[in-house]
């Protein structure tokens, strides 16, 4: 792959970055910030994040955000293409994890495609990183069997098509819907439709890891009116199911987070 | 919290080592392994991660594994209670994420009970180190809206009881089954049973992320006998839906992971 006329050198490391807290880099992904020459970032890195990048790497922001203007994904993909034909190792910097609703598939099949070596750094996915703040095992073998993650809305913006509303209302299994904000009062109504109760626990979080954090946890039936409290354009997660219910008070887990380590 | 006699120094910290690779912790992770007074391990996690900690720290394996003699839940807890009342800081380091069939749950009730202060630092879960090593995006907007992790086995050893397989089956949607070795046959029965067609495809994996890993890709048909054909005994990692017929070829992958970053 790498015997095309000036690719010889060149190279593309995604990386994820994790909720926002710095400290929640992997050793690998600091190495890779390290090394590299340019860095491709989302608006949702932090600079805490970026502040650990080689001092003479070039950083771009090439955000994408619901409701803003941004990079089309394609520039985004001509981009790196065209960098790392430059000879350059670029790093494309992803908030949480680069597998997880990260557009990387698209991204590294445009790599893969001009013979772009191409290689992926895991990073903690949000849903992960709330669990641990709160100190809710998504998977309590008291309460459910299996974590899902779902995207909180489609290409166009509104519902996904096709979900499965009858599993997702089942509040045995935790699920992690990432970017739900807007369509969080049809989220929540299609669960209602479904069958799930509205006393079942659930937890939103803005923020999270930052500084600006906040999260909020109660029933089912006060999700909505809780989430309309904070800020709608902050990166928004919300969290169903049984497994929400158990776990550390959220103050404590605030004093804790702090001290961790 | 702190305020019970005895407890005023003492603290765990549930530490997710992430699938092997020490290079994969987070810095959060190796902070907290470098100011531990005791280590409270589990026999999946790697050599590589334990030389991480704080050469005066003592480290205790308290591994589970299926079909293995090995610490109860309750002499772990108990253990950890002792420990944290002494005052010391003591590291509960569980392989992949703390929060995913880890039975952090317990740990933390427990500790909580007694009013041990807790915190967690989340990990790498395989699933997602999965994702990377092949570059599969588990949520490739053309082939899955949303990811879910499942136990391969009850706390009997057998399949999981009131799991939906009506939606586990849809290929849609991207499953990880954990600890899915012994109980691989019924699973892909189930799968048939309720629809997924035989070309779906698939992915298992042994070791993930050590150096004796094994990964073999290819359609839901033949993935029994191809698991049939590693390690019994090793840590395994079955994945399944439309969205693992993407990323990269596994030998590209298998080369940029050793000079990634």
């Amino acid at each position: 792959m790498s015997s095309l006329p000036g690719t010889a050198a060149g190279r593309v490391t995604l990386v994820g970055a994790g909720p926002g807290d710095a400290e929640l880099l992997t050793l690998k992904a600091v190495k890779a910030l390290q090394s590299a020459d340019v860095i491709l970032f989302d608006d949702l890195v932090s600079d805490e994040v970026l502040e650990l990048a080689r001092r003479e790497a070039k950083r771009m922001l090439v955000g994408k955000r619901a409701g803003r203007d941004s990079c089309r994904q394609e520039d985004i993909n001509v981009m790196m293409l065209t960098l790392a034909k430059q000879g350059k190792h670029v790093v494309r910097l992803k908030s949480g994890d680069p597998m997880i609703f990260g557009r990387a598939g698209e991204e590294i099949a445009s790599l893969e495609a001009e013979g772009i070596p191409v290689s992926v750094v895991p990073g903690i996915t949000a849903g992960l990183a709330l669990a641990s703040r709160l100190g809710v095992s998504l998977t309590h073998r008291d309460h459910a069997q299996s974590v899902r993650f779902v995207t909180g809305h489609s290409r166009k913006g509104d519902l996904p098509e096709g979900l499965d509303w009858q599993g997702l209302a089942d509040s045995r299994t935790t699920t992690v819907f990432y970017m739900a904000r807007r369509m969080l009062p049809k989220i929540v109504e299609k669960l209602g439709a479904f069958g799930m109760s509205a006393a079942t626990p659930t937890t939103v979080a803005i923020n999270l890891g930052r500084g600006d954090e906040a999260i909020w946890r109660g029933p089912l039936a006060e999700l909505v009116a809780a989430a309309e409290t904070m800020d709608i354009d902050a990166p928004t997660l919300v969290a169903v199911g049984d497994a929400l219910g158990v776990g550390m008070m959220v103050a404590a887990a605030e004093d804790e987070w702090r001290r961790a380590g």
